[in-house]
């Protein structure tokens, strides 16, 4: 077998085996096969694709890449949950706790965010003292003993994966689909999961801009998924506007408890929240009827057990629970904005992108892995989009650590409010 | 501009500008572009292709990364001609001074070969004392005073074609019949022709295997030489079996000087060499009728003049003209074998790639740039594909430095003639 053989095969469209791909994903990992072949191979399979065989093979072998984790000694059906990444979106830190406290072992591993705003990880790191990098033994400890951890993704998980991705970055090979499919599976599965439930994004605050390729995203992981025995299902998620009523990391976290406790639920945030928990709950084989897993979650909101569980897990992992109890406690900017509306009318459109944009600005993302971020900066919306509003009436807050112009804010709402 | 855009545009089947082309080939050659970018723009081309346009644009952007040989000071219209590669091809040594005989003016750079037999320079090089490396201030006076000379490549023609060609040959992307058009036709265009007549070869002793592809080839040339402003006509020839009698350089030579005196004239060689001529003296502008053209050719053999064109060349070069005076003067080899028919019928094969391999084993070919080569050995067959043969008749003599066992020469035989 050499590689000169492999790459002609996939330039004429065959269909590769899985020892040659193997071949290839070790050679390239080691740096055996050079660059510039591997570039060669991955522009053909851009072009001429892979087979569903092939290209479970290819997440798997980059899987085995590195490290795999092995979460076997907690027992039971480990489900994990992906999304393909959303403005706004504070999904993980409702829906885990909550599926969490009807028996669903949760281990979670998060990446930090790069671009737009945040990651589940920062997140959670806006809760003073919240440890999101405890060892691997801690993780695995919180899981047996109160059924949830989530913490901050430390190993080498699937290497040729990450080489991969930064040669394809620099070939104009990014945006495939089946490529972008076998990148996330190939984590989950060095993850140590089970199954897997997709939240799959969509629209203008998502990497896919539309519905179709993110149902053929979400397809392609299905299949992957089905092929390497790790059941996976999906949802698609509107990502055009944000999800819930805010945009950066410490405001999500207090919508999140909010949530958790009842207090205040998005409608499309909860739709959200019900259908990956109650899929997670069938996954895990605690319940195979999807509505009477919904009701379960929801009567676990109004009893308080999927606040309470957020709030062991949060002591679990060091953090100050006061902080959660007390929401006024988290450290606020020092300037907030209020925008108004200039209408009355239906909310038609908050445009994700230019608001995540914008909170990355304020400083809640990071554009190199390296910048540090601001908790405390972002937006509060009072309304969601399909919501009437009045003239004048408050439609967010922005928090700010910088003086905003009156021109600027202008500019922020002419370009992403549409009533 | 950036290569990224470029390569997505390839990968997308969309035209490159003209522009963009140029930026690729200046970038790649001067190492701006990396070689894993290259060769994903490679790979997007051989899969997608290119039009005639960025083909032509590409050759161009080749020719000129490199010295352009300037024969305007020879006046009148240069004419090169090109084979694709053969066994046993002599076809420029004996076409050239004829056509030169005739008044077209004969500026031609070959290179050495490399695998199979050697290159014309090869063979030209087995004239005592005969040299192909004089400065290029000769050469052009040689072609102003006598009409022709024939040297060996030695600038720095096309050195992107070099690149790239090499990057291809990495990354399983060498037979594009587009990228192989391209190539060839930068290096005519440096080496400053202005029209081009093509001999492209096919079958088992050229690259080409099959017809079909051999015309594909040489219509893409044409089309790029129309768009390149420089006019290109080709012929395709037959290397299923070699082309004239001999295969081994000085027993070449002497064949060519044979033909060249009328007193040995292959049937296939002498179709390719008029075929060839007819073109260039139309295309040189002294005469259109072709068959015309060719009579005045065979009339030029005839009256000797083709044959004192070559000798006044090897002359001008220093070559020591005794030699082909007195063909017996050739060193020969220190052993002979004949071959005889082992049944009476009409050949049918003599099977090139097998004849090459075996005579470049005898040492007339070189395998790596730095080989020297044997001019003595060889092969000459004393029958043509299509002639009758005897059994016990003389077929060839092969003449060899080393001791060639009866088995050996058996195996060849078995391997190489169909009868």
């Amino acid at each position: 077998m050499n590689i000169l053989e492999i790459i002609e095969k996939k330039r004429d469209k065959k269909e590769l085996s899985d020892e040659e791909i193997r071949y290839f994903v070790k050679g390239y990992t080691c740096g055996e096969i050079a660059d510039y072949q591997a570039s060669a191979l991955i522009m053909a399979i851009f072009i001429n694709g892979m087979t569903d065989k092939e290209l479970t093979m290819l997440t798997i072998e980059m899987a085995n890449s590195g490290d795999i984790l092995d979460l076997s000694k907690i027992g039971g059906i480990i489900v994990d949950k992906h999304s393909t990444g959303g403005v706004g979106d504070k999904v993980s830190i409702i829906l885990l706790p909550l599926v969490s406290s009807l028996g669903v072992k949760v281990a979670k591993m998060s990446g930090r965010g790069l671009g737009f705003t945040g990651g589940t990880v920062d997140k959670l790191a806006s809760i003073p003292n919240f440890n999101t990098e405890i060892t691997e033994e801690e993780f695995i400890k919180n899981v047996q003993d109160i059924n949830i951890s989530m913490i901050s993704q430390t190993r080498n998980l699937a290497p040729a994966d990450k080489k991969m991705y930064a040669l394809r970055d620099s070939i104009s090979c990014v945006e495939s689909i089946p490529l972008i499919a076998s990148s996330i599976m190939s984590k989950k599965i060095a993850s140590g999961a089970d199954k897997i439930v997709l939240e799959v994004t969509y629209g203008r605050g998502a990497f896919m801009k539309n519905i179709d390729d993110a149902k053929e995203l979400a397809e392609q992981m299905v299949r992957i998924g089905k092929l390497a025995d790790k059941e996976t299902t999906f949802i698609l998620t509107d990502m055009n506007n944000p999800l819930g009523y805010t945009v950066g990391n410490s405001l999500e976290i207090k919508e999140a408890v909010r949530f958790l406790r009842g207090e205040c639920i998005s409608k499309r945030l909860e739709h959200v929240v019900l259908e990956l928990g109650a899929s997670m709950i069938k996954l895990a084989g605690l319940g195979d009827d999807l509505e009477e897993n919904k009701k379960k979650m929801m009567e676990n909101i109004k009893n308080g057990k999927g606040y309470n569980k957020f709030i062991q897990m949060v002591k679990r992992q060091n953090g100050d629970i006061s902080y959660i109890e007390n929401l006024e406690k988290f450290e606020t900017t020092k300037f907030t904005y209020n925008l108004t509306s200039n209408r009355d009318g239906i909310i038609k459109q908050l445009k994700a992108d230019v608001i995540a944009k914008f909170v990355c600005e304020l400083g809640a993302g990071r554009i190199k892995k390296e910048d540090k971020i601001d908790s405390a900066v972002g937006i509060e919306f009072y309304k969601e989009v399909g919501d009437y509003i009045k003239l004048g009436e408050n439609l967010a807050t922005i928090y700010s650590n910088t003086v905003l112009s009156k021109n600027s804010l202008l500019n922020f709402y002419d370009s992403s409010v549409i009533i």
